[in-house]
């Protein structure tokens, strides 16, 4: 890409609109506990492809998304995405997603799951202010969307999902 | 995509033809089982790209297919893919899929596996069903394919596998 | 494609420059371990989508490399990934590719990991050998990388990985 003036590079890679969202859902089964999950979140009538989880420079990140995400019915979703399940009565389960950005370089995310919110919470921030340190610092800004769930009687999924973009099928080929 | 026509939007996104693929295999190895599985269902020469399972509208859907899938060797293959392994002679292991769809809507795939086709098949319609009725309804006709693999000694591999389409590495460079 | 001469062939899809990087890391969590193994492979900034791990023809694989691959914070990277962890004091972890060509068809990656380099070694030359035969022979020349971590107090990660191919945002959609 080095050829490419600034403004072909700008034109070429607009800035990612990414949206956090965080959901529970239930069901007889994990995978219905899951599309359950996916439906609250407004991004269930997708194919999601899953993304380990670093943030282009200039991506804007909207937290606390729930409006059904614009797309046609099973067009690919690239997404990060931390999901936790619990299907034991009084079982609970957290699911959460951390990020941090830098002015110019773009940020991170990080995917974590357990029992509680603050062990999530905790393993969120341990795992970027590393990541940050591995890379000069920079990261420092720490943010985090946690969602918890607790089973009652049929399985439960905790999500949170940062959702990158939709891309209809065609399009690549 | 609202400024485009339909006649546009069709010429961008023809419908999908999806083959539904059951197939064991065997190996000294999981992974070579799997590899196993995947040439007896016809799609083992393509790098394989999981999705989360749901069916663009006006798809179609063929099922019992077990002649080679179209390509080029190293090709990646968008599929939704259902896969259990044993390993412990005596053991068996089912792996499905199940499907409906909306006459207007387009529709859904699911993924089990377990120990024996009752259980994955059982699965299959409960997590269709939850997942219909979230939707209000629709996704009526529910369809299913499962593979069942035997140990008797090495490995083995059940692998239900929906192939959606191939796309040839440079065409999205 | 078959009405494409070979020339319009080769236009559409150049080859591959595949890299294979071994490394190994450590951190608070197994995330932040495993971010610090991709940043010692050169690959830590992109968005990884892991492939089932078909080489195509007329790929070129070159081992050992350890230069940051080129490309933009946040691209997707296209990978065929072994990955393990250890976290218990005393602990060791292995994790490796395997590979083989042949001289027409492209090749085949294989992915082991487990709890020592013999082991791990012998795992991928089985589902070499097994996935060759299955093929009617060909791939005979095994090559293979394996990277091994050692637990002394904090989790680490061994990785190896095969880089195929950076995609920046925009230009599938």
């Amino acid at each position: 890409m080095s050829e490419m003036t600034l403004a072909e590079q700008q034109h070429d890679r607009p800035p990612l609109d990414i949206s956090v969202r965080t959901a529970t859902g239930s069901g007889r089964t994990l995978l219905a506990a899951f599309d359950d999950a996916l439906l609250s979140a407004g991004v269930a009538n997708f194919n999601l492809i899953a993304l380990s989880s670093v943030i282009p420079p200039g991506s804007s990140i909207r937290e606390g998304v729930t409006e059904p995400l614009a797309g046609e019915h099973g067009d690919r979703l690239y997404c990060v995405m931390s999901v936790g399940y619990a299907d034991h009565p009084g079982e609970i389960v957290s699911a959460g997603l951390g990020w941090a950005t830098d002015a110019t370089s773009g940020g991170l995310f990080v995917e974590h799951s357990g029992g509680s919110e603050q062990s999530v919470t905790e393993q969120i921030h341990l795992s970027l202010e590393d990541m940050s340190r591995n890379r000069g610092g920079g990261y420092t800004n720490i943010q985090h969307a946690v969602a918890n769930a607790h089973c009652d009687d049929k399985p439960v999924c905790a999500l949170a999902i940062a959702a990158y973009q939709v891309v209809p099928w065609g399009g690549d080929v």
